[in-house]
């Protein structure tokens, strides 16, 4: 292996510039050559290709976003394109390809190792929701953002006495969510993972308000409900007035933890090393604090699951 | 005067409790009492008091939100309302009342006044509109929470080559909006000092992308549409696709400025001092970085205008 | 176990308020009392006490330092001194005892629980240096902070092309210098857990310039060396200058990051479990993502080892 | 003018890179040509030029740092080198220049002008020390980095009960000292501007203690002497044990607050309408909220004078 390539896929994550970084100066430093492809599998049909020298990576592992873009590129489910992406790749020189995205970009990363073109997958999304490892890169920092604007928002919650609903991402994983829940000491949480019931959110309500708390805050993944129609809900059925916050796209920016700068370097580098040593078609992972491989169909094959250990402890402590 | 209180009123904004804290140490300086009323002027006729001490005070410069908590109260209109306060506020042998809010909550203290108890006001909003100051307290929090959460959304505006629009408070003043576009490089901003032309605005949009950029951020303040009207416009009238972000109730809390605490802590002393000095009905504000004080009428019969200088250099920078 | 005490001990560390939180919560939720003793170990022989309610621990998860202070009291280690804390314990009622702090505060711990009052520890310190644990209280916020004042330090280092020594916190532990080392991109790490060569940091350097590196940052734990003398070092062998930044006291403080929230949750409410499991002497910790307890010796008595896959990861990826 | 060129010189501040993009991005409105000078004014004799597009300050104005360098260079000072400047500029044709720095920095620029190459001066510096204008760009970002470092070992201030000499930047100017002294509410402030008495310290210290504070912030700005000597005085003098942090280098970096993205935008743009209105050896500043613009020997023949108001603020508030 002398040349290899990286791409980012999916939705951004804070982090996915230290990963691209690591992966450039690890490659380097092992004596390979890298390209950076832009915008994603789209890019290698447009030769979208950017020689990466450390220079090129200098001064990003701080930054959010993807300095290599990323775009949906549906086309790409197609074997006669996946067939000329790797005619590309070939023409190029390039020997292997590490593409850092969510579980849907490994679909295609593991199309074209079956087609014999190999291929490591780095698990960058801040919903935490690819199977496999129990960190993605950006979780971390999409985490503090949400935390730090509930923070704010508790502000005027406690001045007013109001109740708040924060609706945050998470449209199948509730980890935003309920590790945001812990640490900002909301009152109620609502996860995919746990089975909605709304005369459960009144009835913890009302105690709240019997034990004299005069605001509470309501957090609520996006893919259980939005949080307006929470609302509606819980003033129909129980005459509560709540205010909404949606967090929005915010939650996908800024510049990353260091714990996602960490886990981004570290996989990065090992994403390298799996490909040097002939591995293809496995996905990086981080598991009881190590590094560790397995088949990307693992990956979108089997179902994430939210930590319920903390929505319990979320329950215990918001009492 | 030998013994003063002060009260928040209307909706809260980080460096009011800079302010309350600024009033309580300049008072008992001054050798006064002071009392912390709590929830607005409700909390007169509730008599929700508190002795303010230094300790009172303590820890809280650096705190979001009003530790003396704040409330809507439209009952204090009324004549016999009012009244009944001044006979309470007597009772306890308040001298003085000092009212951090926005020019809603100055007409309370102007009432006040008038019947013959004297009050002060000092402008605390992140709205920026009260006429008469060229600042108000929060407003300098506000807009960095507002830009850097945009700083955000351009981190994934970038990646992704979308555009944003940007929903941000301002029912009135486009203040935030305004300064924020500035400060975050907004493409295009919508505010209520300005009339607004869809046309423009789309003109705008397609001059950036013929220029060749692939995304546009496009801040609207709340008080002309809300984003996502401004985005079904868009789409209807030109096919332009935006996403939409609704900053909402995080824009009013965190830990306040340093601008925002200075500017709390010399309203907040000079308060104490017109009090001192026997002025009544009148607000203390900032022109041309010094402290004024002017008539309370000042700041709710006329009509705060927002810097449209910088309207015209964001439309200049933005091309 | 009817009631039960907490108190914070050694250096304070961000997230021992939401510790204290946890305890108390939790110990309501299981239909126990709470008591919160200040100062440390001395508090509890001033009798420095204070009933913990719901509302005692209301608006602290966000907060830096401990609510309930922290101070030296060296005379603990008396075996008299001990003896009459316990039957001040016991005088109020209190059937077991929660310590928050370093592998320090844990001796006392273990005295009195040989001395029959059953105490269990929580690990707290920013040094992230307790055996048996694989992350403490207070590292991950230690760690974003020194990160991110290394980001703003590299704005200057990057404009000037000059390079930077920054002396960071750990005295034993290179957890902080080695972890801001890859998060922040330094170029060279400096940690007691491998021995210093000052040759091997020159030609570090040197082979960055001769790359064409114009800048460097070299982090250095202060249990090494300081700042100021590695700087004297580098002018006298190899003519280097740089300029020195000693981050100092301000590492200790501020809001708590999300992990170091959730990671104080966790192990407060756990050390409550673990007080009514009967079980004494012993610390929580966590390995493996998983909450873990052990004999508090284990703490005291074993050496803490920092992660030298990170240094060697930081040596890779900063060539 | 058709052709102009811009540089930055001295100590980084915060806003510069938003200073430049305003500069290049109004040049380009007004139909004119910009070159980059890298380095400072050592880069115009190195010919290290770069052709300014919309593109080349795309996404800067929220990095701290200068994306054009910035360099001492004494030789400046001489005639010779200055001609030699101004006729490799003409060969570029290069019709005016924008200096970005301190007030050093204006001495080059207003030589330039004397003999016969228009040059127009733009504020930048934390220290906020240049005589003319009422702010500098950097000064509100530094301010600010001051004020949440402060907040963070007041924490830990809090939490152990001692006291803490801050030092913070000032050779000549106790701005940044004096604000902060404010803004984080400092028990005592040390600036160049009053004349330094060490009992006067003392005795504010022990009024602190006797009223019963056990702890205390004292900032002190390096040009009146280092917070290591004001410890050991302190020491030596009255037995007060204090803990010293310099906050050092970190405070001239960071991504720069709305205030200095504004301000810089501002001065940027006017300082091209001044070139293009034929104005040369002047300077832009801000004046009772106002543009202005004034003779650059004003700025450097002159003494800047900290707003003692705020230090008489300090003092009361701190009791």
């Amino acid at each position: 292996m002398k040349k290899i390539a990286v791409l980012t896929s999916g939705g951004d994550a804070p982090g996915m510039n230290a990963a691209i970084r690591a992966v450039v100066r690890k490659a380097i430093y092992e004596g390979l050559e890298v390209v950076g492809i832009k915008q994603g599998y789209q890019g290698i049909l447009e030769r979208n290709f950017e020689a990466m020298t450390l220079g090129a990576v200098g001064d990003i592992i701080q930054r959010g976003g993807t300095k290599l873009y990323s775009a949906r590129f549906p086309q790409f489910k197609e074997d006669a394109v996946q067939a000329e992406a790797i005619s590309i790749l070939r023409e190029e020189g390039i020997d292997g390809l590490i593409v850092i995205g969510g579980d849907g970009s490994y679909r295609g990363a593991m199309s074209l190792t079956e087609k014999g073109f190999p291929c490591v997958g780095v698990p960058g999304t801040i919903d935490n929701d690819i199977p496999g490892t129990e960190y993605t890169i950006g979780f971390d920092t999409a985490l503090n953002t949400v935390m730090y604007s509930i923070d704010k928002i508790r502000d005027t919650a406690t001045s007013h006495e109001n109740s708040f609903i924060v609706e945050v991402m998470g449209r199948d994983a509730g980890d935003i969510a309920v590790w945001a829940g812990v640490a900002a000491g909301a009152e109620t949480v609502v996860i995919p993972e746990v089975d909605f019931d709304i005369d459960m959110v009144i009835s913890r309500l009302q105690r709240s308000a019997d034990r004299g708390k005069k605001h509470s805050i309501i957090i609520v993944a996006e893919g259980v409900m939005s949080g307006h129609t929470l609302a509606n809900l819980l003033k129909e059925k129980a005459g509560i007035e709540t205010r909404v916050s949606v967090l929005g796209h915010m939650q996908r920016g800024g510049s990353p933890t260091a714990r996602d700068r960490v886990l981004a370097s570290r996989f990065g580098a090992r994403a390298v090393e799996l490909l040097l040593e002939g591995k293809a078609g496995v996905a990086v992972g981080i598991r009881n604090h190590n590094l560790v491989d397995y088949d990307l169909p693992e990956a979108y094959e089997s179902k994430h699951q939210a930590d319920v250990s903390l929505y319990t402890l979320s329950e215990q402590l918001s009492i």
